[in-house]
């Protein structure tokens, strides 16, 4: 093994340091705080699970899955989403218990990169699942609790953006002429591809009404600020109607400053069923996270019941946050041999002030001067004359 | 795929729910306080690392590896422990900053099994690593560390039996006649197999002085409450010398109640160098934890200082501490469609008496009677007539 490879790590792979261990750790704290306040339990799965069971069904590609066989010869996953996990488990043991249930987590997740310097590997999500509720509630509750925790973090500029897969499903079904165009628009959509979306509908030779239509949507529907605005382009329906139910509960609440509707979203996974949401912080290109209802999934996993929820990625919170400094103040006493005994006295003495003190013999020390610079305070222990 | 294997976990993987979730958080926020307070800073590692990196120099065997191949053909494994990563971290990075360092971890391991109803695949460690200080003083504190998070978890009934590398080969040196028979006798200590011990000292046709020294010492040698009952067996030498001295610091602490000597030990890994320990709850056949010198890692990673450390089991800990009983004290705040608003205030109301508030409306409930009765408290919020 060369010198260089012996200090490598896989791709995307990364060690956390102190400094950030502690920020991050900070996080965790705010937030489980917050989702305990709000009657959410936390949960924990496996790092790995079935590929048959959990890859599957996730809605992560398959690339990205990491990959492993076990000694039966089984595909295994290292779980590249908690939704999918969770959804195991609630419908093979929690449904039996009282439902809705609030379950929350803090759990790391994978996806497997194919280059150097690309995104990471494995990161930390936090987020939660509310299971066994269709209402409308259900929803605004996991949007509300969304901006909860942005507000507990401090993230002053953000924004939660909110769609409904039926909402476009019946613009795109209004103003095309066949199942196959909506069905390629739909495609362009889940890619974020707007230009090639603008292409697509001029290439399908659709009346001058619709194809105006369908510009002007993708034009304006990727961000208004109210549920009203959307009234134009699409006829009454169900969806809708679930729309207006829901920004009246947001507004209810007092959140519509951090509201807009983009019915343009659009998932790849056709367990999303209902409204789908996306948060952004001001001045960042990547979303702090996603979510939105995705009764679909349970009922892969035979129940039949409503579920909602979201995940943030801890790493983008932490960014999207203001600078916190935490302050190092470790105390070091620093003591010879022989002053062993006084030394433990010492330490204890400060830890009874509420300090963290590092204990260090001199003798195990190389370069003392160096050393003692990390801390606030030193405090000799000298070997005494009566001492051995 | 089949419904049942749609909800199974691969071999020894397990879901953690709430309640023991809530413990092992305690446990967790118990143990990072008290090395926090100690100076220790925690750091964490990637799941995932390369084979030959981690893998191959880790103290853990082989088969129990989770190997998997990465896009460029690469062999990856899961981390099978953290002293290992710990280790390449910081050769290759921590060791031009100030040394000794102290690092401290909670982190999963994994230990791939090969049959139902096993072993855990996956579970999590705490534990610490002092390094870049070679002085008896540092194994002192690595000692006192693990019986002070003993005490703070309130396991009453515990022992640290402590053994040494260097004690050891010297007995196993002086009463044997050939260096082969000295390797086979400490093969047989590395798989504790006593018996094998016994049976093998006889068939070794030693003189009888020897023979009997062997017998005596396999017999005694486990549990000596105090480092002079090995003297008998041992010859002066610098490694003996050594305990004399962590005896001593030991019992300047006052702890000598909780330390036993077992010079039987051994570890199949011939990094382990120095002292080792085991942590031994009442009544528990399995350790909680081990830790010991391991200089020999180090230097495998290109670096000559001294290291020493221990890892315990948080699943083991959480068994053998007194059972705790986390309560429940959840209000639930139900609401009518229409009294979302009055819901919010009230639940908002109740958190700010720091009570943990679940809110419901009443149209996402199957059964509104068996919800309720997992609350201590609920408050209704009726639509009232002005109320749509």
């Amino acid at each position: 093994m060369s010198s260089i490879k012996m200090f490598e790590k896989p791709l995307g792979m990364r060690d956390t340091f102190p400094q950030i261990y502690e920020k991050l750790e900070a996080v965790r704290e705010t937030g489980r705080t917050l989702l305990r306040t709000k009657g959410y339990d936390f949960i924990k799965t496996p790092t790995v699970e079935y590929y048959d069971t959990v890859g599957k069904a996730s809605a992560i590609h398959d690339a990205t899955l990491f990959k492993l066989v076990d000694s039966q010869g089984n595909t295994l996953v290292l779980r590249p989403d908690m939704t999918t996990p969770i959804a195991r488990i609630v419908t093979s043991k929690l449904l039996k218990e009282k439902i809705p249930q609030r379950l929350a987590y803090f759990e790391n997740v994978f996806r497997a990169q194919q280059q150097e310097g690309g995104r990471p590997a494995e990161f930390e999500q936090m987020g939660i699942e509310l299971i066994g509720d269709h209402s409308v509630y259900a929803d605004a509750e996991v949007i509300i609790t969304a901006i909860e925790l942005l507000q507990a973090y401090d993230i002053r500029s953000f924004k939660v953006t909110i769609g409904h897969a039926g909402v476009l499903s019946c613009i795109l079904k209004d103003y095309t002429e066949s199942e196959k165009q909506a069905a390629v628009l739909n495609e362009l959509l889940v890619k974020r591809n707007y230009v090639g979306f603008e292409e697509a509908v001029l290439t399908f030779d659709l009346p001058k009404t619709k194809s105006d239509a369908l510009l002007a949507f993708i034009e304006e529907a990727v961000s208004l600020s109210s549920i009203e605005a959307i009234e134009k382009y699409v006829r009454k329906n169900d969806a809708l109607d679930y729309m207006q139910k829901l920004w009246k509960l947001l507004a209810e609440a007092g959140l519509e400053k951090y509201i807009a509707f983009d019915f343009t979203l659009s998932s790849h996974m056709s367990y999303y069923t209902g409204m789908l949401f996306e948060v952004f912080a001001a001045g960042s290109g990547f979303p702090l996270g996603n979510g939105g209802r995705y009764d679909g999934l349970l009922e892969h996993f035979g129940a039949v019941v409503g579920a909602t929820g979201f995940g943030l990625r801890v790493d983008r919170l932490l960014e999207a946050m203001p600078q916190q400094h935490i302050k190092n103040t470790t105390a070091l006493v620093l003591f010879e041999p022989g002053a062993f005994g006084r030394a433990l006295q010492q330490a204890s003495l400060l830890r009874g002030q509420n300090k963290r003190v590092t204990m260090q013999s001199t003798v195990g020390l190389v370069d003392a001067e160096a050393f003692k610079e990390q801390f606030q305070e030193v405090v000799y222990c000298y070997k005494q004359e009566e001492e051995q």
